[in-house]
């Protein structure tokens, strides 16, 4: 008899929480899909899979993530597994959530259209099928927590960005205004941006410079214990 | 044909990062025991079983726990799940971690006892079997987070502590020594330890005052948009 065999067995899949920012709009934006198989065909869900038997859970959802946006190499953290019993009203499936940060002009908006998908503004989501919204705010809360203490505000914005798009984004995420000074002056005082030798000029006739994130430099500070830290009020 | 038919199915597993603290010895530990089945029997593990089919994972966790230590409604968070497909040379199982964080004169002994656990110091850990060492990292890393921004080193402690108990949970946590008087000026602070009449006469012939942790305190002030802050160095 096979190791186990007593036990049960269940399908598992991931389910991915694909989160884009909107710098013109200045709005934080979900990619959603309307769900192609039963049960709830048509209704709005996030992009999920079940799990191959080659493939481990973060290679699942690089898949799911790949076969829709045509992107990999991206931000693509585990966020929270769920698993009540009626979580799923097809079957017992256990679902592991992936949070993924985008930035919206890179998508390949080829495979994004025949896959359905839409950016769907997280101040005016569709309700989502099974505990899909649960996935979403969860996603919402640790993105919260986590851009305080790591630099992957930057996965969301384009190369090149001014300060205020940074502190924008930021106030998107926290759903909250920030002090800007305060903001600057922390931000900046930890060395990671490189101002250009370039201005954003379509918002203001001043303009304003753009910087940099310096990947490499907070690689180097971050092994010699240095703590990113951008919790600001 | 059920629905998800042409998908395959897989064990689902809890394993239990049990975290203690022994006042006495300054000392984390780990409560391990010697696995009953096979494969990999009579090798050091974390306490864990499959779930059940009418279990969330919470409950399963809470069940695993329950069934070593005899305590329930303790501290028992979920930490990350692990499926590579090799993990377990049994079968394809997925396993979700959790942490939980318990006193240590609160257990059960006899059924830990009977249960074949023990205490094992997280300075000096067996190896585990297998992915199970990365497991303890990764719990241990997510504690050391977890306790600068949430009241949860209180639940390692007896119910009363001296200001230096406290501080010494923090350095074996964070495995470094702390500056007291930051430390103290910090904790004291956020206005929620309360001083008790009595004091520790044990360790010092002065003795040193008891304190309390004031749980309903700090559940107002974070329904009031307080923050619990101990990052100390």
């Amino acid at each position: 008899m096979a190791l186990y065999s007593n036990y049960s067995r269940y399908y598992i899949a991931v389910d991915c929480i694909i989160f884009g920012y909107d710098i013109l709009e200045k709005d934080l934006k979900l990619l959603l899909i309307k769900r192609k198989m039963q049960p709830a065909r048509g209704k709005w869900s996030l992009a999920g899979g079940f799990v191959k038997q080659n493939e481990n859970l973060d290679e699942a959802a690089a898949r799911v993530l790949l076969n829709l946006t045509g992107l990999s190499g991206v931000y693509l953290e585990q966020s929270w597994t769920y698993g009540d019993p009626e979580r799923d009203p097809g079957a017992r499936v256990f679902s592991v959530s992936y949070s993924a940060l985008i930035k919206i002009q890179d998508i390949n908006r080829e495979l994004k259209e025949s896959n359905g998908a839409h950016w769907q503004s997280m101040s005016n989501l569709p309700g989502l099928i099974f505990d899909h919204d649960e996935m979403v705010m969860k996603a919402l809360t640790d993105l919260q927590m986590h851009i305080k203490i790591k630099p992957i505000g930057f996965e969301l914005l384009p190369e090149k960005f001014t300060l205020v798009q940074l502190q924008n984004l930021y106030e998107v995420i926290h759903q909250r205004p920030i002090d800007k000074r305060n903001f600057r002056k922390k931000i900046l005082s930890m060395n990671l941006l490189e101002k250009l030798d370039e201005k954003e000029r379509e918002t203001s006739r001043k303009g304003a410079w753009y910087y940099r994130f310096k990947r490499e430099r907070y690689e180097k500070f971050r092994k010699m214990g240095f703590y990113f830290d951008l919790d600001v009020y």
